[in-house]
């Protein structure tokens, strides 16, 4: 198995990932990586003697992104860490001071300098759970200038992870489950820290692997790359290796292996008829010498010059000479052109080439496709048929893919719109209208349940006030859409989840968080128990979001109350 | 001045962007930021022993972003930073073991160890010049290795840079230079670091302040920001406040400022017309406790519930308040509905109270407008006319914008195509062909000009081989298409910059790097020498990039030579 070339995540990388995505990573976030405005709020809540008031806000989205319906919840482990480590420090508070107007009271800096999250508790749904609309994905309750505190930096942590999370699984669900899936895009990632979280987070969301080596050590992603257009550029001709030799498989007799393989490209271009004139000669030189660095991790990318007519010959005598002496070759990257069409050409090459030197596993090297691969991209190949000669049609042969800009910068929808929102202030609802009924909140604390049918798949998602008893599973329970008096059922579900877990509480973690990887397995689990229409690329059917009788009748009262009393006019 | 107000930057400020910006900050970039297959043809270079090899590399974009016809270049000084301080630490090489296959040998390993940047030369043009595609932005010599190791951090570092500098300056360009731009976009940037990219290099391309206060710390750029909706939802009504007074401004007098206020709610809404129990008493008093803590900075946001029976009315009471105390407000935010038309509203309310109270000081009150705006609504907003009454029709009358989501995530190209490519391998250039023109490489080392006409505007960038003269002012320069023959034409330039500057040779920074506020005067400047044509936002003019008589020679006798020779068929 090789770890330099595209492969499956071996054994030592998943050590590796236990180890490290569990641990504390590098970074701890900074509490003035925040708006202004929080602060000025605080000073404005600190002058009006309200910090000692309880609030409790909700931090939720609107719309789930991509035209989709559904959303995977992530960055929660980065929440809590913040949450955790909540703390200015002295260069901070003296720096809020020139930021203040001069009139400020020096002894709100104390109060500042003294701040903690220990009266701060944190209720959140599972990081990796497959999410909807309106149900908070975090609960944070505490005194209302702390808290108010926190909301740009969740926002941050939550916005771009949930996001680019979501991405991955729909490039994942795209895809299909059997495709290895290299997330490519640290350099067309929002500086060096979009990169890493991009790494992350497409692995959560069902990537095999990340070219972002920092990601790899940080996080224990498993790494993958080979070698790029300039590599093959750098050799102008065979001439100019200094070393030609490889050991044997297993022994220590030094082969020439220039001479191997110059063997091979005769008989390669012969079989695949191809003018060995025009099988460029650095390119040639490139591959032997990436082969004899890497023997068992031969991977070409073979469009510097000519897919057909260079680059996959010039693999296959590189790659049969290392057979003969005893390495497997791994396959090839091909990063422009008509993807569909060449890896069907290339297959067949690569099964001509199996038949003929009698090298059966030569059929099924890998091909990996890196060209600007969108969702859509994916989806159009899947579709495609591809006619070869006299062949039947065929889709496209492709094992693999490689994503880097539109999966790291969502291009589709560069950003979800979480918000956070105050739901509770001293024990008593706040409720925000709008004259837009999307924008109005639902106010209170509130409990969420997730619904299972018989068949195993989510139903619904359930809100209810706090004091209510928890659905039973096997009885009616009656679910209201929250703002369409029409829009109710009753459903008897065969299982139900609490969503809601407390992962801060009395200035603790109260709560394992799971390392990176095994939030990765609980996506996937997750997004198993969602019915296959809800996840379709076109025109998925809206997943329900409900409220319980009793949460209804509190929305609608607070709102009655709430609403100004227009004039006909 | 205000300083929390929305308020054009201060003096201390300026200070401070002097002094911290100047400094290194928090961030040494890791050189494992970078993609694995750097490291893999690090080690296939060191097996071929080609580490002796010498490189030049250039760094550039294919195509201007956003449909424009120019870029602005930022992210300089993270990269030449980041060649500065590149050495693989201990915990480095631990890991990249664990990554190569076993078989690699451990010399390889000493030789990663013991890396460095003193043979590497780095050549630039200055950070925030405009720039156009093809130009290199950045040439790089050394040895072969190390320069490829340098890749993908330093795409990193200049691409998102540079898209979103130039996403700033296209905001700029389209609300013109009296308008107060403010970066609003960290809940919705790439995780903590997109977020203070964003702040940073949204201030060079042109914007005024930022809400990221981490970003102020670290950059000296001006934050700004007042109070959110939950500020306002956080109060029900003035009975809750528990501070009430204010001092006169300049004495020590302690005055009941909510009856100050009192009496002018009354009197407000008898002017504006608006009925006393619409305005809603939670958000009135918020206002004034808001005003309270910042009597010199009252910005409020007036949409919570309804702008003009309740926002405006409850902002003007306050306002009058203050300055019946001596203070003076700054102005209000909105951030919903129908922006223009609701500028324009406000402004007539705000003269009605200036006339009918002599407070003239309030008819000029800052609009500040912060819903989702991109650069098609401010353009839009330029064009339109809205009528009020009989009054003539009037344009929007926002002040200032505070901008987000669509600013940081570049929403209308996501991402910058910065490539790396090798031109020249030990003296020897190297071209990369492709059937796509665009993608066809000018090889070997370049000199590159601006050439300036007398009105003081930009004709063309030149590109010169380097052991040619370079252009002289007032002498008659062939100036030719790349890649087109008939395209090419004599220029006469009244003014020659050359673009490149050596930044770091022999391991030192050999030209200082200027502090961020000046690279953002720089930019300014570098805007105004461009031609109006190439800036607009429609259809805009491209502007050319040549290559001198001899370089384009170069450049076709080398394609001749490397082209394959097809057969017609």
């Amino acid at each position: 198995m090789s770890v330099n070339g595209v492969a499956v995540p071996d054994s030592r990388n998943a050590k590796m990932a236990k180890m490290e995505s569990c641990n504390d990573q590098n970074g701890v976030i900074q509490p003035l990586l925040t708006d202004l405005y929080q602060i000025t709020m605080a000073y404005a809540y600190w002058k009006s003697e309200k910090c000692d008031d309880t609030a409790v806000y909700d931090l939720f989205f609107r719309r789930n992104p991509f035209q989709g319906e559904l959303t995977i919840f992530a960055g929660l482990e980065e929440c809590i860490k913040f949450v955790k480590n909540f703390h200015y420090s002295d260069t901070d508070i003296t720096y809020l001071k020139t930021v203040l107007p001069d009139t400020s009271e020096p002894e709100f800096f104390r109060y500042l300098a003294h701040l903690d999250t220990k009266d701060v508790q944190v209720y959140a749904i599972e990081e990796g759970t497959v999410v909807f609309p309106r149900v908070p994905l975090l609960r944070i309750e505490g005194p209302l200038p702390i808290v108010q505190l926190l909301e740009t930096t969740l926002l941050n942590l939550v916005n771009y992870a949930s996001l680019v999370a979501t991405n991955a699984a729909r490039f994942r669900m795209a895809a299909g489950p059997e495709k290895i899936l290299l997330e490519f895009g640290l350099r067309r990632a929002q500086g060096p820290d979009g990169g890493l979280s991009a790494s992350r987070y497409c692995y959560l969301g069902g990537f095999d692997g990340t070219s972002n080596v920092l990601a790899g050590k940080l996080f224990g992603i498993p790494v993958r790359g080979t070698h790029a257009h300039a590599f093959v550029n750098s050799f102008t001709g065979h001439h100019e290796l200094k070393r030609r030799t490889l050991v044997r498989k297993g022994s220590t007799e030094e082969v020439d292996f220039a001479n191997v393989c110059e063997s091979w490209q005769h008989k390669v271009a012969g079989v695949l008829g191809v003018d060995k004139g025009q099988m460029n000669d650095g390119e040639y030189a490139a591959f032997m010498s990436y082969a004899m660095a890497f023997p068992d991790g031969f991977l070409s990318l073979v469009d510097t010059y000519d897919v057909i007519r260079s680059g996959v010959p010039n693999f296959c005598a590189v790659g049969l000479g290392l057979v003969e002496l005893g390495y497997m070759p791994v396959g090839i990257r091909l990063d422009s052109g008509d993807l569909a069409y060449q890896s069907v050409v290339v297959r067949d090459m690569f099964k001509k080439i199996a038949t003929t030197f009698n090298e059966p596993r030569f059929a099924t090297l890998l091909i990996v496709a890196s060209n600007d691969i969108n969702e859509e991209t994916i989806h159009s190949l899947n579709q495609q048929k591809v006619i070869l000669g006299t062949q039947p049609p065929q889709g496209h042969s492709i094992d693999s893919f490689g994503i880097g800009t539109h999966l790291v910068t969502c291009q589709k929808q560069p950003a979800l719109g979480c918000v956070f929102k105050l739901v509770e202030v001293n024990k008593l609802p706040r409720i925000k209208l709008s004259e837009d009924v999307d924008k109005v909140t639902i106010p209170g604390k509130k409990q969420a349940y997730r619904l299972y049918g018989h068949d195993g798949n989510a139903l619904v998602d359930l809100l209810q006030m706090p004091d209510e008893a928890p659905p039973e599973v096997g009885c009616r329970v009656l679910c209201r859409h929250p703002f369409q008096e029409s829009k109710r059922a009753y459903v008897r579900p065969a299982n139900v989840m609490p969503l809601y877990h407390c992962f801060w509480k009395d200035g603790k973690v109260c709560r394992p968080l799971p390392c990176l990887r095994d939030i990765r397995q609980h996506t996937e689990e997750s997004l198993k128990h969602v019915r296959t229409d809800h996840k379709r690329a076109l025109n998925p059917t809206p997943y329900k979001v409900s409220v319980s009788d009793k949460l209804y009748n509190f929305i609608h009262d607070l709102w009655l109350e709430n609403a100004p009393i227009g004039e006909l006019s």
